[in-house]
């Protein structure tokens, strides 16, 4: 055994993608001894040049620490993974992305077999861990006591932010958050295409988009108004029907540029579906309420 | 005539939904003498109180100054209203949501009558006008003339931003930003709605939303870094790979939610043939140029 500093919690990390090899190497250059194992060898080459020790098997990598974090491509990986590995008395956080009710099977499996359990939604991609001023965190959820034992260690690669006991509840923030993150994306995706054979500078629009995508991002306080307990309405009927009668706009416009409407015609649909069936209610909270049927 | 400062030029303004009667109101406290029409007259009435003077037709309106601004709910509106108004020697501003293609014919129908066009996309609501500190702005496009000879009078109500001679490119614009906004939203919607049978409180996750949403918003930048002139691709194959085999994550934490997927699949399905069917260069510049077909 390379030789650590005592009183810095040893790390076992499963899982070296380009993730699992970034919160590696922050533990490392944290002073941390971290024991590192990867499905491909090859992938720990690098990180045991700067110090990490190698774990021939998972198995071999769990039984090198109380602390086991696992950063693995699904989580049914995590299962075959750790499936000959003794988790007795083992603190397991599980930063696989996966979905609520995954999370809540994995956590009830973990703790037949004698472990803690922590799971984890990462909220930051590879470069903007161990780089605290980047703003990445990770939101944990499950066992409080193992957050408030590791909470120094945790917070090494990136912010920690705890999400409550039910282990599915990072989980559920992490899609949630990244699901809105995709739509910003579509809508990003679009408003290029709509410029991409004109004669503007990708540049500078994007400098606009920017711009006016941040302006427009105070409007999620509003829709959390109305999801409130007591929330009332900001947006009338009028404003809503205001937006469906501008859809054509937008339908004609991508028509006129060639650009295909289709990442933004359910949007649309909705508002429309939205309008026709309200029932008195604010339009963003009917439309939240018309997703879930 | 009611007198009016000699040196602040009187603007017409044809329209008064919530958008024409927040522009009336700015240029108004701002010392302009303004004549306003609306279809229906009633309207009208709280603006007259606030010093504006009524005009009995739109035609009377256009007559009673060198500046007319029109904001009407679309395009046809506009040739309906304006049928029988002299627009000779006139400068038109017209504010009305429209396609590029539109705008450029309205300018060349303006034109046939003796008027300089500006065609403008406004960037904000109704309550962001006449609120410089709000960061609403009006993009123009069309008669450079016309922008350089009123400018200080367009100021008064947002910011200005001249696109360009063709009229075209204030609406492409401004439909193209608005398109990313609806992008957003959809994406909002979604996540709220996976949370809204859970025990969070949506102010707390606004919060959360609008932290992560602020943090992504800079990658439109690369995006605009591809599709620029010598672009390199900043995103290799395996991110864009990694993330279409995160798809099944978001969609079943929907159904497991009890939420329908369909703001998000189309994004989703543009991922999937995007990496089926892209010739090495970048992923975004790729999911673009998929929408152009």
């Amino acid at each position: 055994m390379t030789p650590h500093t005592d009183d810095k919690t040893p790390v076992t990390l499963l899982g070296l993608g380009a993730m699992g090899t970034a919160l590696a190497r922050a533990w490392l250059a944290a002073g941390h001894s971290a024991t590192v194992w990867n499905r491909t060898p090859a992938r720990a080459d690098a990180l045991a040049a700067e110090g990490a020790r190698t774990a021939d098997s998972a198995a071999a990598a769990v039984a090198a620490g109380p602390l086991v974090v696992v950063c693995l491509l699904d989580d049914a990986s995590v299962g075959e993974v750790l499936a000959d590995a003794d988790l007795a008395g083992k603190d397991v956080v599980n930063l696989t992305t996966c979905t609520p009710g995954q999370a809540r099977t994995r956590a009830a499996w973990a703790r037949e077999r004698g472990a803690r359990y922590l799971d984890g939604g990462i909220m930051a991609v590879p470069p903007m861990i161990g780089q605290p001023e980047a703003g990445g965190y990770v939101f944990y959820s499950g066992s409080c006591e193992l957050f408030d034992r590791h909470r120094e260690v945790l917070a090494v690669p990136a912010g920690t932010a705890y999400a409550g006991a039910d282990p599915g509840s990072a989980a559920l923030h992490d899609v949630a958050l990244l699901s809105a993150m995709y739509g910003m994306f579509a809508g990003v995706t679009h408003a290029f295409a709509l410029i991409r054979r004109e004669d503007v500078d990708p540049a500078e629009f994007a400098g606009l988009l920017a711009d006016w995508l941040t302006a427009m991002i105070p409007m999620v306080h509003g829709v959390a108004a109305e999801l409130g307990v007591g929330g009332e309405s900001e947006e009338d009927a009028s404003s809503l029907a205001m937006q469906v009668a501008g859809t054509p706009t937008f339908l004609d416009t991508a028509r006129q540029q060639g650009v295909s409407p289709e990442l933004l015609t359910p949007y649309f649909e909705l508002m429309r579906r939205c309008l026709a069936e309200r029932t008195g209610e604010g339009a963003p909270r009917s439309m939240v309420d018309l997703l879930l049927g």
